[in-house]
């Protein structure tokens, strides 16, 4: 069985836990957490990314929290106790609508506390089921992903992925991320294209790290260069991960996913989502309706904390863009694989 | 009279003077090179770039070399004399062609060279003539644009761009910013979207640079956000340069200038590009003949010597794509607009 070389997010001696991802690749340093308004801003401040991770981080917020107020003595009313950290983390950031729905399914609990005493201990219990259940859809999505990836007789198939849903994206093993590492383990022979992905470079520091760690042939390129790989048919299929997706198929995903899309239509290249279904938000109709994050101007005018750009420009920075369901080839969950979703068969999936 | 704020090439007390690109916008400093060896080394290095005005720096390579060379005595064989350092020009960068058409008719004042001790002089006129002509031919390209650049009345219309076709990538003035430049001169209201252009960051470092310094409002995003601002509809248009236009129209320009055309494509939004004829290369046929440069990997691994990947981590990194003719809604040149260009309407560019 495949077991991760970190853990993302866990509990640790009472504390919530995760590996410091803006330091990575060069440093891995795991920092803890104590509160609920910690995690956020962890969560904020990107020390973890990636949309089912952001989820299970938000859940172990939860329960730490509970466990400090704990400490002052048991609160009278737990729900009234717990919810300004839950709507802290719930505004950590916009997009991922695996944040809500982790706080949601811990407030659950908090509403159904039969013995107050026991709530800590139950939301940790919840916390932990989300992050075991988020290991769980992702081996489910590789798998399932993996029979979509067929390479030819003669030579490897080349994979492009954008931004880093990987096993440091979610719990562990990853979304896009544990398609390949299925077909891989598979002994299929691939090859991965990693694009940058600017700003942030979740794709140089992330995902490279975390494919030539499995020992993946992975290349790196910048974001602009996808369209003239593909147009040379060097690239055979793209995968990538979702934040949140519309009831519609309409799915936001790290800036430049959309750019991807287009140009994999354009060139007749399979565009694959791989996704848990607790990414799709049937309360949000159609990709128009999802929050877009801007994040702060210096991410752009700034790398590694080296100043790019000329003073005195402006900034744009659109953290996540959406990609219309009808430039999606297949939809891949933990409950089997969609193709080009839409409103009908995305419902479908709840009654599976 | 518009005039530049800073030379990019020229003749400076018999050597070769160029703004050193690689340190703006921090530095402003201005080198100088005394054969045709060096000028070849800053061509490769990126000192100066962008297709006009690697032509311009060879043209006075070729001026500097022939001024050494005399320094030893009038040579017998010009043509011999000189022909080593046109050829280390002539290879210092595969794709731009302006270098190739530069150094042509450098060697036509070398063949036709009457009095052998005056060819060093007539090879210096020679050069600021090409340096005077391309100035000129970029405030025509600006006038012609200007009239394709119509704002609504009721806000400023906004114009992407991608990588540097300034001033600092021709002798002055530049192309698609020379129409940018022209538009703003004629009191028309503009915003310009600036590309940060990874790897090499040509948009925030030297176009953002241009503009700011112009004091025309300028936005700086990255690369993969073009596709989603366009299909928000905060884009109006697009406009770059060329460093290779194929006799069908088919046109080499920096990496991911095709995903913006694509892009542009889809969205309905008009994509110019700005050029001088000399960027026109008759001989090449169509675009998939165009040797498109592969340059080291250190410059996608690194920014600003900084390393941003995971080691062990495979790179591509080619500098330009080709953008399909079809995707061109109109080429700029010195010589007049032609819209949707084809064989027949390049053709007919050389008969005015």
């Amino acid at each position: 069985m495949h077991m991760s070389l970190f853990e993302v997010v866990g509990w640790h001696e009472g504390k919530v836990r995760m590996l410091d991802q803006r330091l990575l690749p060069d440093q891995e340093i795991y920092p803890e957490y104590s509160s609920a308004a910690e995690v956020a801003q962890a969560i904020r401040s990107m020390v973890i990314r990636g949309a089912p991770a952001i989820g299970c981080a938000a859940a172990f917020g939860v329960a730490v929290e509970a466990h400090r107020l704990a400490q002052a003595g048991v609160p009278a009313h737990w729900e009234e106790a717990l919810m300004p950290g839950c709507q802290t983390l719930l505004e950590s950031r916009p997009t991922a609508i695996n944040l809500a729905w982790a706080i949601a399914r811990m407030r659950q609990v908090i509403a159904a506390h039969p013995t107050p005493a026991d709530l800590p201990a139950r939301l940790l219990a919840e916390a932990e089921a989300i992050h075991r259940e988020d290991i769980a859809s992702c081996r489910a999505i590789g798998e399932h992903g993996a029979s979509l990836i067929q390479p030819p007789d003669n030579r490897p198939l080349t994979i492009m992925t954008h931004c880093n849903a990987g096993a440091l994206a979610t719990a562990g093993y990853g979304t896009a991320l544990g398609v390949i590492r299925s077909a891989h383990l598979a002994g299929k022979p691939i090859r991965v294209i990693a694009c940058e992905t600017r700003p942030y470079l979740q794709g140089a520091r992330l995902t490279a790290w975390e494919l030539v760690k499995e020992g993946i042939h992975t290349t790196l390129i910048t974001d602009n260069m996808a369209g003239h790989l593909m147009s040379q048919g060097d690239i055979d299929l793209v995968v990538v991960g979702a934040d949140r997706i519309a009831a519609n198929g309409d799915t936001a995903n790290k800036i430049g996913t959309y750019s991807h899309a287009v140009l994999a239509n354009r060139n007749g290249i399979p565009f694959l989502v791989a996704a848990p279904i607790s990414t799709i938000d049937l309360n949000t109709l159609r990709g128009s309706d999802i929050p877009i994050e801007e994040r702060p101007a210096d991410e752009v005018t700034h790398c590694l904390n080296q100043r790019i750009a000329a003073i005195g420009v402006h900034v744009r920075n659109p953290a996540f863009d959406v990609t219309p369901a009808e430039l999606i080839s297949a939809l891949i969950t933990e409950r089997g694989i969609v193709r080009v979703p839409n409103r009908e068969k995305i419902r479908g999936l709840f009654s599976k």
